[in-house]
């Protein structure tokens, strides 16, 4: 089959011709019908510090994709041949501590599709059947392609306390993005985007903030202090990553208020304990992948309350053939989701 | 002054020439302008169980209200005279375990206006500047004048985890309603509510049900139980008092959720603790009065916010010396919120 | 092999020669080394309301219970022959929404050994690869057998805010008993044990009781008030399913405190849900079986830790040839955990 | 009358004659019995950067302090002349958003005893009487005198999830040797202590550490990771404000834990965001000060209970004329607390 691979530990992506993945016990095997680009893929790409470490290659990437299900182990029950499904991408060991008390998504020893074991950029891709969740009825494939990042949005925005607050959030890349829609649905009084990048800024906007800053030309801070009684946000939500951005994300907060750390910057940050975290008794938490499988009865189940629209984030698509042009897009910041078709 | 009083234990109400109140140390005298009617005030005027048991006679009752200050105690600091202001309508002795744990709306000590001490069905009304709350830029005066029973509902709804849940409501009275209105707001993915009363149910509708059911006519577990794959509601509120309606909230709940009890009824009720706490491991909560003044602080932004609206809650508007119409209104529960001026 | 079955739906218990159970896949053989008696296998052998309504017979009872594993299905990955394990007793589908969401102790399709399968009052018994724990190093068999019911303790007491707290239990059975080992344990500034039975209110405390009360002889619900300044206790549990004692835990709890119902009656309760729920604003959660594994990894620790001794719990041993006189002294409450030995 | 004070803005601290300070509405004035030494005093008198940026000499230093009411204001309901009290050093305007919300601690306008307002290093101290708290039946003075830092503790403690958790507390200043006590009795199932000095490590056994660590020749983040199977502890608690212990302390939660920082740090700290925030989905939150009064009451119960004694943290007994010789036993780190005698 056809598939996309770092083939060689340097900068780049390749297409390749690969084998079909054979399917072992509990295993399913999915036709790839729509797939769309994570940072994480262009990090890999790009062959930053934390790919190199991490990739070993030949490796096919991708994790985020909707496709049918095609071939199944004979001890899989839970999915069957013609059923169309998306994949939680993090593929949890099942025995360790965190797995057996409702936290395999902070797995032990966890996997991750596309990074340590081959991934959708591909006409075929393996998952075991525990990580195969139908497509929610009603439901098109472009907009299941895309819950997997949507479920990042929808753990990090119900981990916070949303109804009746202020929300402040860093970084409107297609994370980011999917939190403005999700803190406006739940009951925000306002919700603040920021960014650098007005055509993200724009499509803030456009999923229901009530206000945007470009970052660049104002000062964000400053800003929700004003518009809060200069007491600051009751919920912060850091989706960008950026150090600059981190460390206003503690500034905006208000005493007592709640950040959520989602965006994973490249390197280790200054924080000041005493004035962020301590006299403000600030309530911080880190976020990562999606409760397993929480996160994805609720994703599900906003959606088909149609409570809220995921259109506008899909900006573009293309042939998964240009794959290479949807990276450099990525980089760019100028999209929402980019999707692909095998 | 004129003022409506429970003059003798008998049921009814009669007009009387009060005295204007006198002021002491940290209180503020405050001129009526709007007064509302509570389902409380309709208890005493029938003269009910509670009502024998609570009330001595003479009474001024009325507990509801927007005014204007007009005059202040020597040593008041947080109120001037000319300011409109509502009333928190509990008033906690300060000095209690509860009070000083910052729950001084379960106050070992409570006294409620219009109950334990005068209240404001009168010309002149007197609280403790603690309990004045400033009316909120741009809040007109007779939407001030239900902030505090919209209070009850944004303690109670505030309570439970709305975002991303399907929410029962039972009772669709003044409070139920301003429920539907915030669970909505607040990101609940449908909003049921239940009433026997059609035009209550119009009501509920406006304030934006996604769904309403007469449980006159109509299995209301059986039909919750239907629209949520067999689970039942993540979240029940039950704001009717009624006994059948509080039997039924435990029965709606699904396994692990939580039901809200706010609705007061006559007498004791029967419930299944096997079935109904335990083997579903629900999470109950009664709810009473107005957190002060995490509730009001909250109750201001939704307005200001313009994320809700209170209007449709006003069905009748009255002088206030058509009292006891009012009242008898109440009793047959075609209405909303009724106002009147004095 | 040999076991005890409720054989005809009458009361009593009856010794059988049974097949020993087949396995399948994902299931374990175990031969049962140490048993001990619930009171729900009591109900199930006087065949009251509960049991009538519940067991399909012949059933082999018994759920409790130690021993060492002696044949695996071909696909059984996490236990070996030759293993020493103990049961958590409720087996989950796996696959409804509560299983999948870190709940599967409430799932909605739940099985308990002896009672919805057969159990452990036998020489064998067979259980799901992902039911069985084993047995902590260090923990003899004896105390292995009745990890099960502490879990129980385990999961009410954790559920409740125990530090710095006066806590009321009513019931000293042997989960009642344990509840009193674990608050005491986990910093209860209180520890008061309540029941009817002289031989039981010693056992609370030898087990770390602070204070015990006779409910017969004494006003239970006056003594804790005067004990906690007229305040009330801050976590009541009720761990006895007596109607009594569970309308006299609402009114031990004071204002904003937590009420655990653990204890199952055999009847509805009437309650007074103004007084007792809404203007105490009481927290109340049922809680039932174990949360899995979350409460199997506590309780291996604590045992672990040495914090917390188990031994004054188990007062009678005998052969399970003389089940019927242990069920006998279960009756008569004169006792704390039975252990049996095949 | 003679008082201790930073005259002039640089190192040291002077004995001066001071005016007997005058009271005003709701002051009283207290006559100091019994005062001890915070790390805080310490910073003042060795004039560092946060002391030079917030104290404005002339300053009477010290805030921790039992005494007796010698002087009421008119206004004054809550204390009496001749009343032996402690006080809460946190003087909150009572009027901001967090003051009406039950967070008092972190009021928007705070002043701290001994640092914004003249303190206790004094024969006389004024205080607000919302501030005074009467020294519980049954507490000697000099334990009153450091209830305020063992506030701290309890504020920290509490939290954080103690019971049937891992804890590991880093540094062994008498915050963080109150914190080992606390967690000891609240069921902590080990308590690692962690810090660079002898005398606190020994210091800490006493006070119920299972496990002490001297971080300058052990490496305290691995032995604890051998401790609990490689997963980390379930709490941390950072009360040293060491760069090298706060970075630890990171390292040391396991997935899904609980950090809480209170020592204060000298200057920023670079953190790793991705591993010890994100990808470990930890829980952290700053703590300041003790809440008003929730904390009161909690520690006043605990040493009432006698379920913790405090008195081997109380070490040195001194004259208040030695004052230098105490600020510089505390530069040593060999003392507890250390407590003197105007």
């Amino acid at each position: 089959m056809k598939a996309f691979a770092k083939v060689r530990p340097e900068p780049g992506i390749q297409q390749i011709d690969a084998e079909r993945p054979r399917i072992r016990q509990h295993e399913v095997l999915v036709e790839v019908k729509v797939t769309s680009v994570c940072g994480t893929d262009y990090h890999i790409y790009k062959w930053d510090e934390w790919a190199q470490a991490r990739i070993k290659p030949p490796r096919v990437i991708g994790h985020e994709f909707a496709g049918e299900v095609v071939e199944t182990a004979a001890d899989v029950t839970s999915c069957k041949v013609g059923e169309d499904v998306v994949a939680e991408s993090h593929i949890a060991c099942g025995k360790c501590y965190q797995c057996r008390t409702g936290n395999s998504h902070i797995c032990e020893r966890l996997a991750i599709l596309g990074v340590d074991v081959d991934g959708c950029f591909a006409e075929y891709v393996k998952i075991p059947e525990h990580n195969a969740w139908p497509v929610p009825n009603g439901v098109p494939l472009e907009t299941a392609s895309i819950l997997e990042p949507f479920g990042n949005a929808v753990h990090a925005v119900f981990a916070a306390d949303i109804a009746g607050n202020d929300v402040t959030i860093f970084g409107c890349g297609p994370v980011g993005l999917s939190a403005v829609a999700l803190t406006h649905m739940s009951g925000a009084l306002s919700v603040t985007a920021i960014d650098v990048n007005e055509y993200r800024l724009k499509l803030a906007e456009q999923m229901g903030a009530s206000k945007t800053i470009n970052s660049k030309s104002s000062d964000a801070v400053a800003e929700v202090h004003k518009d809060t009684d200069g007491r600051g946000a009751g919920v912060v939500l850091e989706m960008s990553g950026n150090e600059h951005a981190i460390k206003d994300a503690f500034r905006t907060v208000r005493n007592g208020g709640t950040v959520i750390l989602f965006g994973i910057p490249s390197k280790e940050v200054q924080l000041n304990i005493a004035d962020d975290f301590i006299f403000k008794e600030a309530h911080v938490r880190g976020i990562v992948g999606r409760e397993m499988f929480n996160t994805w009865y609720k994703l599900q189940a906003i959606l088909q309350s149609s409570k809220l629209d995921l259109k506008p984030l899909i900006t573009h698509r293309m042939p998964l053939i240009q794959l290479e042009e949807a990276m450099k897009l990525v980089g760019s910041g100028n999209c929402g989701k980019i999707v692909l078709t095998p």
